[in-house]
């Protein structure tokens, strides 16, 4: 409440324009696009879903502009402004006016199509669940995420696990309680794998890791025991000497980005994210000074995140339900896609070779090959799971979903955690946990609350693969536009069959089913990095 | 209304940190500070109160980030956002809740301080104007905020002052219209003024200006018949032909910043303005490269604001009504006390002529007086009001005051309008106008409803010049301070006297006259510009 003035009435070159561009800007808003065919109680609920949208997307430049601009003096203010928008989100989300839209929606359902019935849906689902959650474990819910997390922190930050444990096992009787509350059909760790991951199960997913597991672990063996990769020395990071401005970096990010296909906007951050909203992708990277290589594959990773959030459901289904990620799994694999796929291929780096040369005087001479050595060898005995290579990856996975499992059947204690975290780690990557700050206390998820959140890590990895193939199998000549630069038709294909069709299907498993012509095969994914590797390791 | 997945989730070294940090930061935050002594009412009104500020300071970072980082292609998904967040705020703002609030806290006034009384004097003033409004007004006034800018921009672009016209005529009557119904004791155009520079009237203003205008058209006459200045080729601009390297003196603007006491974040915008909030005060400059006093002239203008935003009322006061500006003028004072009285002193100049130097070789040698003149140079004959120097620019203002109150109390029509403003021109400035396009269509300000706002950059003016005359007084060795590069004393001065007060005052005047024993005195004002110019333009 105040007088405040607008920024603009403060410049020096004070106009009062600005104050009028709202206003007038809105005459062409997206509102006037919903006028398609389908019931007047839809267009009612797609309006205010759209509202709520737009304050969402408000949230998102907040989150953007706190990790990228903001000043650390200013938290106290941000949070205060964070916590009376998700007021006001809270209320309209949970209004119900909403409720009444759409049940009256739900009335009239057969008079939409395929997109309008997959928003009517998906509103149920999210008002329901956000409904059905009592006062008092929202409550709890609130003050265990800050609690939890900073008795996670301490306890990493010492070593000491017993410091978090007696919150860890309030995190977890939180969530049985929230599951059994909101979703008493379902068993409680499906519920949270559900919230990142619609439609998967924990069944579904030890389907799935059972089979990866075991051609992993040889696999990685296979690899352990060949002769190591040899790296330029200009490309082994620290310990080679070379290098790279950050400035003629970020130049050479914001040409791949451009070649890629994203034309949005670029900045820097501790950790590459993307953020902003539909019509508003923002992405960051960073850049360490003595690996450039990093740098752009961070770059490569969010591009492919934003051109999934710019590309998913427009015109009448923008800001509803429909043109949400799928899931965490989906947006994951479009990153992946790009990441490991593209950014990882050979092709690639036989393409933006001359531009690194461009670019960097001391990398002249140095052949693509040499980059694809760098970018893909494997690095033997790590226990930190975002430090893990392509190959051990999911195994680091692997160890947390069958914890959680454990933790929610009650076959695991959180007393037993940290030793069942070090059995997995030996029995599985055969590396020895020496305490439990590289151990069991690695990761924030849990005392942020967050179960089931992990696997879709790895599902994105294993999706990324099966659609490339399923790419290339409809662009025959997809390698070589990679090498030629051309990334339109893989991007087209992508927007087509994937980006476009937004939360139309209720699962992964089914989108994945609509493109490929099946559901997730972990067989794919092995046979390719089993070929990948034996080649790039001279293995027979 | 999506599953939109947080910016960090869909990071590359992905955690959920993020979406708990608000939750985390919100238990330091600034709610807790409110426990001062006081009414249970007025902590009541005081949440909410702060609340919505939360909410427009929102709103202000989106401002920012609209004109320094968005891309325009985003321009239809900002105004959706906006439009939603100030149908929210609007609906808070306005609601019966806070009208009872606030009218409980009016019973136990007596109970509260002079800052808790001015944040429900405050309150009341603008929940009142806002409920008075008649819906169908307020409908009028969108409308005519989108049209009439159009109106305006189109007759500006082709010089017809017909095109604009009848919007204006509309205009007016929309604001005598607001006026009678919100405030129908006030005459309309006073109620115009007040709404930028409140407490103040048009007979006060006449006042002011009467004195002024003869001094002024006096002084310009001397400056006029004086022998021009001789300015350094490096310092005539795009006519000298020496150029300076943005980046360059970005990193100049930056340091001079820092010097002058700010240490938000500094930007580049088309224009240069203060945004933010008062814990995250952002300003930009911009950088013309054959210009390089003309960037920090406006870097130290925003300075100015900046400290005036930052260092308002705190602590409890954070967020209310008397932490606000006070008026557009005092605003426009802490900006121009920085331009005028601290950058284009030839102290400022004696203290930055060595990082000049050291930033731009070609600088060496030049001295401190130099750039004294270049900066304080009278331009003659300048038609446009933006583009006019210190001495020329009040009169620009008063021309406008004055069509104003004509437009206003009906002894001017907007038929008439044009041709006063010319007469106006030739009898206060000695200029012709060639055409409408420069003269009577030269500002956004009308089309954009905005009347009774142009007084208030030449009251900035003066007060700015009456507060250093007081400063002066106050701290003996000032300008010595200024040329050892010591402005920490101003700036608490500044603070102390003036920032800090708020909007405790009702109005611009009482403030002045708690500061400098008197009201606002247009004869310091001229007293400063006749000593200061007949000595740069040695007039005897």
């Amino acid at each position: 409440m105040s007088t405040r003035l607008g920024p603009l009435a403060l410049g020096r070159s004070a106009t009062v324009a600005a104050r009028q561009s709202g206003t007038r800007a809105i005459r062409y808003g997206i509102r006037s696009s919903a006028m398609a065919k389908s019931s007047t109680s839809y267009q009612k609920l797609a309006d205010e879903l759209r509202e709520i949208d737009s304050l969402q997307g408000i949230s998102s430049i907040l989150s953007w502009d706190e990790l990228v601009v903001m000043k650390p003096k200013s938290a106290e203010s941000r949070a205060a402004q964070k916590s009376a928008l998700a007021s006001v989100l809270h209320q309209r989300m949970t209004s119900k006016a909403l409720g009444d839209l759409i049940a009256s929606a739900e009335r009239e359902v057969d008079a939409l199509d395929a997109f309008e019935k997959a928003s009517v849906r998906d509103a149920r689902r999210q008002y329901d669940r956000k409904i059905k959650l009592p006062a008092e474990l929202a409550k709890t819910e609130a003050r265990l995420g800050s609690e939890g997390y900073q008795a996670w922190a301490k306890a990493k930050e010492s070593g000491d696990y017993a410091v978090f444990k007696p919150f860890l096992e309030s995190i977890v009787r939180l969530r049985q309680e929230e599951a059994a509350a909101v979703a008493p059909d379902e068993m409680s760790y499906d519920f949270q794998i559900d919230k990142f991951e619609r439609g998967m199960t924990a069944p579904r997913l030890k389907e799935i890791f059972d089979e990866l597991k075991p051609g992993l672990v040889d696999l990685i063996k296979e690899v352990s025991t060949a002769t190591p990769l040899e790296i330029h020395h200009h490309l082994r990071g620290a310990e080679g000497g070379a290098t790279f401005d950050p400035e003629v970096q970020a130049s050479l990010c914001e040409d791949v980005m451009r070649k890629l296909g994203f034309d949005g906007i670029l900045s820097r951050s501790l950790h590459p994210f993307t953020g902003g909203t539909a019509q508003d992708v923002r992405i960051t990277t960073r850049y360490d000074p003595s690996d450039f290589i990093s740098g752009v594959a961070g770059l490569v990773h969010e591009t492919g995140h934003a051109l999934y959030e710019e590309n998913r459901p427009c015109g009448p289904q923008l800001g509803l339900p429909v043109s949400s990620a799928l899931s965490m799994g989906i947006h994951e694999s479009m990153s992946l896609l790009f990441e490991r796929m593209v950014g990882q291929s050979e092709e690639f780096w036989e393409y933006f070779q001359p531009l690194v040369e461009e670019k960097f005087e001391h990398m002249k001479g140095v052949p693509a090959s040499a980059y694809y050595d760098a970018i893909n060898q494997v690095k033997s005995s790590n226990l930190i799971r975002v430090d893990a290579d392509e190959l051990t990856y999911p195994l680091h996975i692997v160890i947390r979903f069958e914890l959680e499992q454990g933790l929610f059947d009650g076959t695991i204690t959180c007393d037993d955690l940290p030793e069942r975290w070090n059995e997995l780690y030996e029995k599985y990557l055969g590396l020895k946990v020496p305490n439990d700050k590289e151990g069991v206390l690695q990761d924030v998820h849990w005392g942020s609350l967050a179960f089931g959140y992990f696997p879709s890590y790895s599902l994105g990895a294993m999706y990324a693969c099966q659609f490339f193939a399923e790419a290339e199998r409809a662009i025959p000549r997809l390698r070589g536009q990679i090498r030629e630069g051309n990334f339109e038709p893989l991007r087209a294909w992508l927007t087509e069959n994937i980006h476009s069709k937004g939360s139309l299907y209720p699962s992964a498993d089914e989108l994945c089913e609509a493109v490929t012509g099946k559901k997730l095969d972990p067989k794919i994914y092995l046979e390719f990095l089993r070929e990948k590797y034996r080649k790039l390791y001279k293995i027979q």
